[in-house]
This record gives C-alpha cells, structure tokens and sequence, in this order.
C-alpha cells in the first residue's frame, strides 16, 4: 500500500480579485472588499503531498529535503513578498482566486516531481479559508 | 480537474449524551462522564468542503462569501450558545454524537447547495476527537 | 534571575451567565445570549504558571508532574464535564464568567502550591476569548 | 487584584517597508523583500489585552462584545482589505512597519477605552513575527 | 453512507535515520543531520481514523475511548519517551522514517479494532512534515 | 514607551534528564520517563523576544532579518538534530531541563544582542510544558 508524504511551506503576497471583462461595479459587486483597486495581502501556507511506494533503502516515498528545495525554487521563489497580479507571470490574464493559485502552483511543481508519485496542493488563504486540487 | 474549498466556522453549545431506551446504569456505563444529567459543552469547529469546476469567469469554484451566509444562516444561528439536546429541533430523538451532528449539519446544508457540488462536513468536538461526514 | 514555568490543561463545560438580582430582560439585555437559560458549553483551556528559582540539583522551578497531578485533582476532576452553574459549588452564587473561573482556579490551587512560587493562571474561553489572573 | 481579558480579532492587508528619505538602493539593502515597490501582505492578527477590576455585578472587567465592536470599527473596518501605504491615513508618513501598526492601533482604541482600564496591544504579522505594544 | 472518527495522541521520541548496508559517507550525504549518531528527537503527534456506520443505539461509529485506550497501550505506551532504534523492537531492522514509523503504527492497531471498520494513520514528525497510510 | 519584538525558531533535539550525583534509582524516582538512558527527544519552539525603543528611520527596535541570523548561528545551528546531553558543550555538566535550556540560550544571546535591548526567552518542549527566563 501507499504512503503519502506532506510538506508545509509559506508565502507572504498582495493581490486583489478583478475580471478585466466585466465593469467596475460588477467587479465590485462580485469580489467585494477583494476587489479592492490598491490590492490586500495573505500570509499563504502551501501543503504539497507526494503520494508514492516506499524506497525500501531509505523507507522515504521521496527525500522531503528535496520536495522542500523544489517547492522553494518553483512557487516560494516566486511568489513570496510579490504581488501576484503585477509581479507574477502566471496570473497576468488569470484572476489570482486560491482556486487558481493552487492549480497554477500543481503545474508549477507537476514537471518537477517523478511522474510516478501523485501530487495535491493544499493551499489556506487564511485559516478560515482554504482549497485543495485535484479535489 | 476539480477544485475543493473549504470555510471554516465555528459554534459553542451545551449537550449530554443519553439514550433515553436504557436505565440510568446502561447510560453512564456506556457514555462515562459525557453522560452528566446537567450537560457539558463544547466550543465546535465545523468545516464545510464543496467540491466542484471552477467557474472560468471569477475562479471560483463557489463563492465563499454565501457559503459563510448559508453556513451562518443554517447552522451557526440554530447552534450557537445552544443546549443541542434542549432546544434544537433535530436531536429531541437524537443523540448529539459528533457524528450525528456532522450527519445534521450535512443534511440542513446539501438542500441549499448547487446539486452539481459535492459536500462534506468535518466537525471537531476537542481539537483531539473530530468527525468526517461522508468518509 | 527567576525562571515561569508554565503547563497547559483543559476541561469542557457547560455555563450560563445570570445575575439572579436582575430582571430577565436586563440580564438578556446584558449577557445576550450567554444568558440562554438551557446553558451553552465551551473547551476551557487552562494555563497554570509557577514563577521561582531553579532547584540546583534537578534543573526544575518545580516538578511539572506534580502540578499536573494538582491541576488535575483540584481543578479538572471538578470542572471537567460539568454544568458550572449546576454542579460546582464556588459558582452557586458567582456568575461563571471567563474572569470569575479565573479566579476562582486561582484561589483552589494557591493553596496546593508552595507559598515561595508565584502563580498566574490564563484560561480561553474560546481561542478569540481569554483571560488572565493576577493582571 | 485586577484581572487581565484579551480578544483576538484579524484583518488581511497589503503593505511595504520604505523611507522616502532614503536612496531606492538604502531602501532595497535596508528593508529587502519587504520593500517590493508593488506591494506584498499579511494576515495579521490582533489581540486586544484589557487589564482592570471585576464589576461585582456583572463579574467582568468590561463586556468584550463591546470591546469586539470598538475594534471592528475603529481598527479592522479601517485596515481589512486595505493598502496600508496607500489607504490608511495614518501610514501616509509613517512606515508601517509590525511595531508602528502596533502603535497607530494603540493610539486609535485607547481613547475609546474607559481610562481606568489600562491596554496593551499584541499584533502578529505572521505566526513566527509579532510585536507588543506597549512593552 | 459511512463516518470517519478521529483520535489525536502524541509522543515523544529519539531517533536517527540510519541504513547499516550502506558507508558512514553514503548515510550522511543521504540522510544528513538526520544521521547525528547520537540521536535527535521529536514530540510526534498521531491521529487514528476509524471509518464505519453509526451503530443506531449509541450514535457511535465506535467508543473513541476504547479507540484512546488501544493507542495508549499499543502504541504511545511503546513509544513514548524511547529511543525507537535502540528501545522499539520493530526498529531493530527498519529505518524509523515518518513513513516507516506511520506503517508500523498501522500494523499494531488494525488487529485491535474491529475489521468492518477501516483505518487510516496520519503522523506529525514536526507541523512541517508529516505522513499518511495507506494513503 | 517601549515596543517588543518577538521571533520564533525551532529545533528538534534528543536529551535526557539525570543528576550524575544520584544513585539510578534516584534518578529513576524523580524524572521518571525523562531519565530513559536511550533518551528521547522534542520539536522545540523558540521565541526570542527584544524590547527597546523604534528606529526613528526604519520604525524598527531592531532588524528581525537579523536576530534570525543571531539566533540561527548561536542556537539553532548549535541543537539543531542533536543530543543536548552528548553533543552540546554546555550540558555536559548541565541537566537539561527546559528551564536550564532557557537560561542556557539567554547566555548564547546576550552578548550578541544590544545592551540597549532587554530579552527575554520562551522556550516549548512541547505544547502544553513551556517555559520562560526572565521571568
């Protein structure tokens, strides 16, 4: 049977909620306070697991060590003390919900990590709020 | 690939557990202290998960601002600084188990829910005994 | 210099708050509805501190197991799934609020612990709600 | 002996660290990450700290749902959702830094507090980063 | 459909990641500081979930205080405050890794609970790493 | 008046309790599990804090960016995945207690921190036992 594996990590970042296609008061109506114009922030905590069979000379699924450093290089990096609407490629034409920047982290870190091992994204936008993919 | 999200909420109550079939001795041999005549309570942490696409106009894949009115709506104001045997409704013939208030809070809530969402209830009675409803 | 050493326990418990010398609607008007008459519940979380000097030859201000075992006998036993306003005796005539269980834990363990340490006790009601004695 | 009571309330912002008196390469050596020209954000949490004697008649230090609402108008309907660099007065010359909110947050709810009470504020930026005012 | 019951426990406990096939150079480059030959340590936190149907008399998928008692005896009694390497017969001859220590966990409770219930072990080495199984 | 900082840390070690001037059974009477020959080990967490007056400049009391750098080079570095009895020079003749831990880590710091500054050091060995120096 397998084992998966959990490594929490964080990142601090502004952004706001826009549609660019729809008017200011339809923006304002649907996002509310996230819409506002001059962006709000979150400290985001980041939980990748890694679902997989036992090494059986290590008894690792896969060194965490390194799941650490490639989620640092890849989404930490990235994203931590950025604003994620102006300052991240990713979310240029894409509206930067915890819905989206949990998929666009998933394809970040997919390419990264051994197609034999399973990967989800948990991502909390406070402790309140939270989302996970693939659900 | 879909896209879970989750809220979290919380209500403090009174309850006792009791089956009102077996004599007194049955009912504190069973249920031990959590079977004290006067009550004790709890401060519940409930998390509603709904699953579901994300929308490609907001990139959500609900919006958690009426999930938190319906949660609220529901559940909290029905529960909050309540007596759950004593004055709601649902556990006058049942017994307030956490996993009988999970199964009631999933039932008071998947009526108001889009059918295309899935739904699931965690409800943690201590931050050591918590429930899942459905597993 | 002196050394706090601190140890955490809980209890959960039914309460209401009701001053028996006012009107029902003064006591609505002012404890809302923590004045339910059918009582409501919370996870208590109770911090014990002991201020004094380091024992030189067992590194402790105090032995820790030793205050466990007295938290637990003189406060837990008996506020541990109970109707604070039914079944414990220091509240038939003192409102349980957050400040009076405060105090009241205090004055039950004061005795029990050696008059050459300090003692402070912190209790959440809920984790947004918390309280603290001697100030 | 007087009696201490804490409520814990949160708001999310964006903010960045910068001096306007100082070159862009002191601000960049000086402040780091923290002085990304577009902005980064938290979720900060707040505890607001009470200290003063029961009312024998209500058996509190004062009624924390008005202390709830005191700092929800005063403080989080101000700063949640906000820029604090670009939406908050307060913060037009002052760098808001963890211990200048601290301050401006002081200075905004104590005279809204019964002047026998003292207060003290807790402010976290992030769980591992907070600051306490005063000390 | 079926409820899940979760119980939390904890333990403290030495280790070292150690694979005696392999050189002292091999073991520390892949283990790292994991490899200190004498020991670290952890306070590991586990949480036991037990799924099954409600039995209609209690509202119980199962007593969580025989689910308490069984960990306690087959596992935090084990446990807690050993060294697992030196002191734990099961890691005479396996590594004690987060995934090797979850698996073991597993192996000892599911012939003590009843087999119409499934079993799931999730184990906290830090709040930053953690494991399931069977994932 | 004055601000405090606050950052936390965290490392994970192994120790044990013993007074070499005991007989074993001495030992054995009074730390009990903590006195196990193989040791055992914790997730320690680490809160530094420093008060002192705002840098005009920077709104800072002092660069938390580098009270980091002090703590991980002076503590972290230094018990981080190790034996506190076998590996660290300052236990050698030393039990380490959390209180002894505390006071060790307050002499690491002091010289390495502004004599304008006071500190203070809170250290967890686990949740619910924690302690502090100064007190």
């Amino acid at each position: 049977m397998r084992v998966a594996v959990y490594r929490k990590e964080h990142f601090n970042a502004a952004h706001r909620l826009h549609n660019p296609n729809w008017t200011d008061d339809k923006n304002s109506e649907i996002f509310g306070k996230c819409n506002n114009p001059s962006f709000h922030g979150h400290n985001y905590e980041l939980i990748v697991k890694v679902t997989g069979e036992r090494d059986p000379e290590t008894g690792y699924v896969c060194d965490m060590k390194i799941i650490k450093d490639i989620v640092r290089e890849h989404v930490v990096d990235k994203f931590d003390h950025k604003n994620l609407n102006l300052d991240v490629e990713e979310f240029k034409n894409l509206n930067p919900t915890a819905e989206n920047i949990a998929v666009v982290i998933y394809d970040l870190l997919r390419p990264e990590i051994d197609a034999k091992l399973d990967l989800k994204i948990t991502l909390y936008e406070t402790e309140r709020n939270f989302v996970e993919y693939p659900a």
